[in-house]
């Protein structure tokens, strides 16, 4: 049986084809483990006519809050400044089978120092096909979210 | 001893971290292999403040004729179409230890439909100093070419 790092991947390489599918140019990085990776590469980069946006994925069972470390989310926030682009985690709801995407503006710091993204967040997140009309410049984000 | 694959890729790890070093965010694709790349990935994707800039690349031990396989260049020149970016190829020629930029719109096809880059215009290419400050915006390209 595959682990569940193996499964993450398997996801996250199905969400670049889909991606890619819709049109938009978008690469994943090497997988972790790589040094680079862990200081530098945010998963995927998606970018639509000069649009970047950057790309956290996660791989979740069910919903839940999750804690993101640090580095994972300064190397995403660090990207999308150097690229003058929007920054996102994504997440996969394994049960669901959907991807939701949810501002790294959101995500709150811990005491402890790491991120978290609370359980909330998700039921209030960006769907596939949304998310491709807000990047393709279809639709607004505020069509979609309160703040 | 290493490969000269494996050469090849510490020569783009390296090349991938002097461009980070300048600023930009830049990305390097999953080691060949991966089916992935294969079909759509270009080797780097460098970004800076929206402008992006996607790069094949090549080491090479004294300075010749390159070739380079249709699926190469044109996964450059689609993933650019669609970011609206701009595709280079990459070549360091170890001896010299030096990076040469040169447009991918100056590749030629052959008769048995793969594409060259002629010896000769790897003589007339951009160093990495001249490459940034074009991406940057300091420079322009036809300060540097005649064409």
């Amino acid at each position: 049986m595959p682990s569940n790092r193996a499964r993450g991947f398997s996801h996250e390489r199905d969400l670049v084809r889909k991606i890619w599918d819709q049109g938009l140019a978008v690469i994943r990085a090497p997988a972790s483990g790589s040094k680079a990776k862990k200081t530098m590469y945010p998963d995927i980069v998606a970018i639509y006519k000069g649009k970047v946006v950057v790309i956290e994925a996660k791989t979740i069972k069910r919903a839940k809050t999750i804690y993101l470390e640090p580095y994972q989310v300064e190397k995403l926030l660090e990207f999308a400044k150097r690229a003058s682009g929007e920054s996102y985690i994504a997440v996969k709801v394994v049960g669901t089978g959907e991807w939701i995407f949810v501002s790294a503006s959101k995500v709150e710091r811990t005491h402890g120092g790491k991120y978290r993204l609370p359980k909330e967040l998700l039921r209030e997140g960006i769907k596939f096909d949304a998310f491709m009309s807000i990047i393709k410049g279809v639709r607004k984000l505020s069509e979609y979210t309160d703040t």
